[in-house]
């Protein structure tokens, strides 16, 4: 169970890599928001495999289809359902694995737990699964539009190679222009370089996303429990191959002095702003209205190209060689995946924080 | 609201700094579990002001009553209710800053998104809220015995000294030997010379607290949003002054290879174990069997004893003077809270995963 | 919101009756279970319309699909989607309702709460998303009649027409045998013969289903607030046009003293056993092993062939002509329904009811 | 588990009846509502024992004490923990069922569920814990109020004597004019002699509680499973010893035809209203702005004051006496405890329906 996530906007997904259609269904999203297909469609295209020459070369075209909850081109506040129809499906590139547990995979964990498990493609456990929640981000991020708030993520980390540049510094309108998603040009190439070497090495490698967003009003999130750190950090961690999360100053503020670490607050004309903004724009575990940024690591992909050691369900040594078409890194594709779950955990406090007063 | 933490084993804590009580209620506590209360109290101890030189030095001796939900000695399966008077509150201490906006910390937050807050010691976003945690986890300790499950945890940094060795490198039943909770005697003093120099000099830092779970079964954790280290990460960000979570390799591995990265499964015996362990115990969300370790970041104390630039509720330029007790070092008090969460958290996995099969 | 039902099995529904299809997806289905497609099919023949002179002449097939969650024929463990596509959409029959508020349907109260509705078939609020429930129903039973217990429901009563016996006394096997599906044959054809006066009238009648669940454990049912009656109940009180639940001795148990009212303790061989069951296998909200049986009330279907003055959207005075093609009496299909609710229910108390104890 | 009720108005209650306490935690009480302590405590007495000669004559002040939440008399959107001491614990008249399973009581269910119970005054399961809910209850009539929301309830039938006005014909102001709470003064005195008399005799006898909420704006209620009726009812049914609930038409709607349940709907100025309000108030399980009413049935109190046999824990045949203090008619009291779980149903809807739009 715990396909589930959210308090009122809430998603739940299904399906597996090789089954008939992966989906979700987004209960709670507010009436009356304009449903842009198109957007939802773009934003699957960020995350569908094939799309460059550094991502996984399966074909999948992820189009999805609606099939409840908009009417007249608008949500209507009952269930959105989405499902994408699982097209590329080569199941006998796991015939092979039927039985194998493959190292730094899920197999070994899924058959334990449930005694049974679809093994092509990782079937649950496979991150294609990640495109529902895509297309669920595509509705949050339509609503928070409407509302002035803006996500945005990018790649900062490839391996070792790593932007030097702050968010601030970065123009992340330029994210998008290369295939590595990482809008400081000066290192993008490298990392598109290592990437293709790494591939070509039948290796991975994992990475850094780190994610922005702008425009937040004061007074999101909900102590003591679902501080918006909280949960924006189980939004994260739940996304597959992710090890890490950090915000604000993160595991650099352990090593700082409060006098230093401390963000003095002053006024900009009416507004109370904070000179710097070590906290990650929250406080207390509340949106203080400044930025909220935040990185995820996320492990090398676990499918190699080379021949591992490894164990079948029989408690059998075996060889476990890589096959299919994986892909040498994860990040470019995690941004999209990273934006989507970051976009529907600040809608959620944002209607949350509805009930805060009469 | 969000008050709440955990779907079977669920405490629900209550209680201001500086009001009559604070408390928790624990629902779905197993029935029959043998509650040592000297065991409970012992661990208040850990969390306790006032405990050693390099804490603050209020003094609250931390006593809990047991309100409800044990008989004869035993927990009944109806909801434990424990409360925690407040003995050492000096609320005018506070009177200074009833319109005050500290630096870094949640007033202005609070008093932005409530319209109202209690002012006095920080209110419900003071760190005296982890108590109720700490005697919840005790109970969560308590049934995790019964089932071989143990939680540790331990200082590993403070801000630039950190512990080179791993966890399996060091003795965890040292960490109560010191008052840093180091395990690692050679680099205990230095941190506590330099907590105490800190503190001498009206400043604050922060540090790094490792956790280490040991005795846990295949199969915890509900994927694909419940992942074991998705909550268990919320678990921890949900902990005042957190910034960061990683389990296992974490933001290292970020760096690495594939070919590096991946735990090469083999038998040991009839056991299936893992040669490396940098999944740390936990694959596609699920324990392994293995160990299950993770860092957790804790910025430095807001409240320094220096004179600060800020802003008050009317918008008036301010300064914020440091007064009161506090602590110059959050992490060493910070282990129990760290250890407490831990195991609300894998108890209520463990009872989760008792519905997978019929 | 609020589309979703159950704790540890959970059901979430979508779909408007005249949209593209309705579904459901099943979080939290034990692993291993057997899916018996064609049963989960005949359950759903028993709910569709169009399956007797008693029922609306629609013709839905009501085939359903399942997208995910089920490998070789066994759930998985992960969530199991089933989509059933809409096919006999005509949607024309409603274009004359698209601004009018029907006297006692939801027109006027989902236009006013989300400004916006699907006005086809009444969208959402239409029964017709009762056949989602149903197919997740089936699943439930499937997982029930492993574990021995079965979940039975027949019409007691229709208009003022009911029968005079109990459960006991009937032979619930013979439910199905005629089309109003009450088991007591010397009504049942009055009934029908009632129904089918009442229809060509151009009326509606409301009526009365009995549910009885047998075979249940002692022990299900989750004190103070999730007492296994409140939450039938409330799965009861969802069905569109249930008016009124009582379980056990009822309303008639109001009028009755406690010592007639008492149900006597006594062992049966080794077993305890009650001598009565006003208690209706339920006490302090936990089953004690006798049969739990109850009474759902339907009100008449609120469209009828008969002119009625109304209001619509823009608050001009209308006639509203009862058009398309309606049951004249609900009860006859919400047997399959009411089924479904309470297996649901059931199923999540046994899995709930695992974690009383380590 | 399943201690706490609501959603974004979220009580959870603990303790037994004779422990050393009972109480609640409020968690999600809108901030800045004014806490009128002295409402709270008249609330209270109106279910407190011993307040008139048909109630059990155990003297419970039923005293509470706020632990937090509250500052300067406001709520400050922080868990609100209200305390009721325990105080009149004559726990030895409970010896001698310490292993008794009463008839009609819980306790066999409780000691086969948990495996341990606190056998004294029913433990848990006494309706002593319905004290918490009334305290809960009077702050979300306190926040009601605000809204111009009223929730009133009284006894409208004891036994077979019952009022054949109905809540209209009413002055529900009148409800606390007489000890057995019944509006209607030409059947309450008539109400009151014969509970005495059933009271003289060792006796007990059930009744019917009606509610009534006035004042509810259109919206509330979240289809398709947590319609307004279908949560209210699992409220009601929560209650001990409520065996049945019905709204609007109820039982009665079952025999009606449409011709004649059907509300007309027509303009009464520039509001929208009903002709009828067989409905109850709500459409599709969402309010429409007319009178909620229904009707809660209470079973009669199982204690009663005569012999009869049992079973004990050891299976073995045992005589109960009835000893101790208890109600004849449990309906007078349980009044406010309607009032309280329905205002508190209303409220959470209140605020769940602020997540309608952005």
């Amino acid at each position: 169970m715990s396909n589930s996530f959210g308090s009122l906007f809430k998603i739940t997904t299904f399906g597996e890599s090789h089954g008939k259609a992966i989906g979700v269904t987004v209960d709670g999203c507010p009436a009356g928001i304009t449903i842009d297909e198109a957007f939802i469609q773009s934003e699957l295209e960020r995350r569908k495999p094939g799309q460059s020459k550094i991502t996984t070369q399966r074909k999948e075209p992820d189009s999805f289809e609606i099939l409840s909850g908009v009417f007249e081109g608008k949500s209507t506040g009952t269930p959105i359902a989405m499902v994408i129809r699982n097209t590329d499906q080569k199941s006998k590139d796991y015939a092979h694995i039927a039985k194998s547990y493959r190292p730094s995979h899920a197999d070994f964990t899924y058959q334990e737990k449930y005694g049974i498990r679809d093994y092509r493609g990782g079937g649950r456990s496979s991150a294609r699964e990640t495109a529902a929640r895509v297309a669920a981000g595509a509705l949050a991020k339509l609503a928070l539009r409407q509302l002035g708030i803006e996500v945005a993520a990018y790649v900062s980390q490839v391996g070792d190679l790593k932007t030097e540049k702050t968010y601030q510094q970065l123009d992340l309108s330029k994210t998008e222009n290369n295939i590595v998603r990482c809008p400081d040009e000066s290192i993008a190439d490298k990392m598109i370089t290592f990437i293709d070497g790494i591939r070509k090495s039948g290796d991975t490698v994992g990475g850094i996303v780190t994610g922005v967003i702008t425009g937040t009003p004061v007074g999101l999130g909900e102590p003591v429990f679902d501080k918006l750190h909280a949960r924006l950090g189980a939004a994260m961690l739940g996304i597959n191959a992710v090890k890490g999360f950090e915000y604000g100053s993160g595991f650099e503020g352990a090593k700082m002095k409060g006098s230093k670490h401390n963000d003095i607050i002053e006024k900009d004309g009416d507004q109370i702003k904070t000179r710097t903004n070590l906290s990650g724009g929250i406080q207390g575990g509340i949106s203080n209205g400044e930025d909220i940024y935040f990185n995820v690591a996320f492990k090398p992909v676990a499918t190699i190209m080379r021949d591992q050691n490894s164990i079948d369900q029989d408690g059998q040594t075996i060889t476990v060689s890589g096959k299919g078409r994986h892909d040498p890194c994860v990040v470019p594709r995690a941004v999209p995946i990273v934006e989507a779950m970051a976009a529907i955990t600040i809608l959620d406090f944002y209607l949350l924080n509805r009930s805060t007063h009469l």
